[in-house]
């Protein structure tokens, strides 16, 4: 398959969606759609809803039947990246080669509009139970399977212990928590809901959980590579900030080497996982290189 | 009926439930429970879910039957508290007559306390479904309804109003925005999942939406109105800061004694609502009462 035109076309059906379901910039009070929107559409590689989007197709089904859940979880990972990049939290300047949320909006703004979006995305998932032949029993698995995903059992609970860990002696039961639950867990949630929401067997269920559970930590391990190693204009952000603010990382633990090694090992595991789909699952394989192979 | 010692009750069984569906203090990270028991422990009213009980109860069932989704609107009332107490927005430093959350725990745990608070939140109310005779259907619409009301076409809606118009001359439109968005629509949610879970029928379902939108407008009235001549002590904040501040409020454009006369017309209509609900509705017709004269 050619996997960069694929990708090029899914992420173009993402972003037609997303700007079909959030409010447009000109509803008023303008100002809290224009920051969500600036942050939404600021050159995201959406990887979260391509991996709803391509579990269902992997099962059979097109984007449209799973949408409305895609879109969702590109909102949460979006709310999540504005509220950590505030003063009191990352104080990060730039993203994605842009400023902030809260250097352009303000820190009430982007403080609001993160919130506006998290709960903009619980709706959208629930809507998804208005698609046709989706069983609403599945609706609201997947959605507890994304909350629990996104909060202090997930998502929430890495970023805490991430920064609860700053300026600490590196342990290795730390580390793991923070990249099972900081990226992994939305990013296992993503292919989970996908599943559900698309009726996997059993079989099919368990074969997925283990590639969102392998390519979470390839994901996670990559980011903190690049943080290392990675080029400043690709990436749109410094680098080199994890070691000032004594973060525990892969590389700062194992080294780069290691860590390579260990993300080479994950994608061979992730590759395997999906032998159940034999050829029907193409693009979840490409994904694994794609992954790998990032340099932004 | 005693409603002094019905409150009580139904205030206890909240808490308990409360307690039992909150991640434990001493769970891993620990610091993130803490922040999000501390406010959610800190002596709220518990209006929201006694809405939903009670409202429950008018259509036949006990409380039970809706305690997730009560126990979630407590949960997204007291997030948005955290984050409006926040530095970068309303710079409160005492809420209840305790230091505000980010004062205990610092800013970043109370902006992830909220987050963590929100996700709960509809996380506990897609686990409605699981609660015997609860439809999955209405399950989904209450959800939707509750984000609604609380995402930027409600609550957040209503607080970014009140930000960007404070300081600017008064007008009625905006007021009555930031009136029926900022505590009025998470209010009407609450009557309105607890109509939807115990399967109201239409005239029950808009007999209590219209006694949701008045008693809505109540709460905020009142809130206005204890801002300016309320007891410091009794409401265990800061009076007067509305004025400060400049915000848009009742009394600020009407001034009190027609903010008081407004509040009588609208706690009238709001009990006229409920006739249709004969001798079935004293816990709903009671709290109009309890919330024209409360003093905190």
């Amino acid at each position: 398959m050619d996997f960069k035109s694929y990708l090029k076309n899914r992420c173009l059906l993402v972003d037609k969606a997303l700007d079909k379901l959030m409010p447009p910039s000109e509803e008023y009070p303008s100002v809290i759609n224009q920051a969500m929107r600036y942050s939404v559409f600021a050159g995201g590689k959406r990887i979260r809803p391509l991996l709803v989007i391509m579990t269902a197709e992997t099962l059979g089904y097109k984007a449209e039947r799973v949408m409305p859940t895609a879109c969702a979880l590109e909102l949460i990972h979006t709310y999540s990246l504005i509220h950590d990049d505030l003063p009191c939290m990352d104080d990060d300047d730039f993203r994605r080669g842009q400023p902030t949320n809260h250097k352009v909006f303000g820190e009430n703004m982007a403080v609001l509009g993160g919130d506006g979006l998290l709960t903009l995305a619980f709706e959208l998932i629930a809507g998804n139970g208005g698609v046709k032949g989706v069983r609403q029993k599945n609706v609201l698995k997947s959605l507890q399977l994304i909350a629990e995903g996104a909060g202090t059992h997930g998502m929430v609970g890495g970023q805490v212990v991430d920064i609860i860990s700053e300026n600490k002696k590196i342990s290795e039961p730390v580390l793991q928590y923070i990249h099972t639950h900081k990226t992994g867990a939305l990013i296992r949630a993503s292919i989970l809901s996908g599943a559900l929401l698309c009726d996997a067997s059993k079989k099919e269920y368990l074969a997925l959980k283990s590639y969102g559970e392998h390519i979470g930590l390839v994901f996670q391990i990559v980011d903190d590579i690049l943080n290392v190693i990675g080029d400043e204009k690709k990436l749109g952000k410094a680098v080199g900030t994890d070691a000032v603010r004594k973060k525990v990382t892969y590389p700062a633990l194992y080294g780069l080497e290691q860590s390579r090694a260990e993300v080479k090992l994950l994608c061979e595991k992730a590759k395997l996982a999906l032998k159940v789909f034999g050829k029907k699952a193409p693009a979840l394989n490409a994904l694994v290189d794609y992954l790998e192979k990032r340099e932004a």
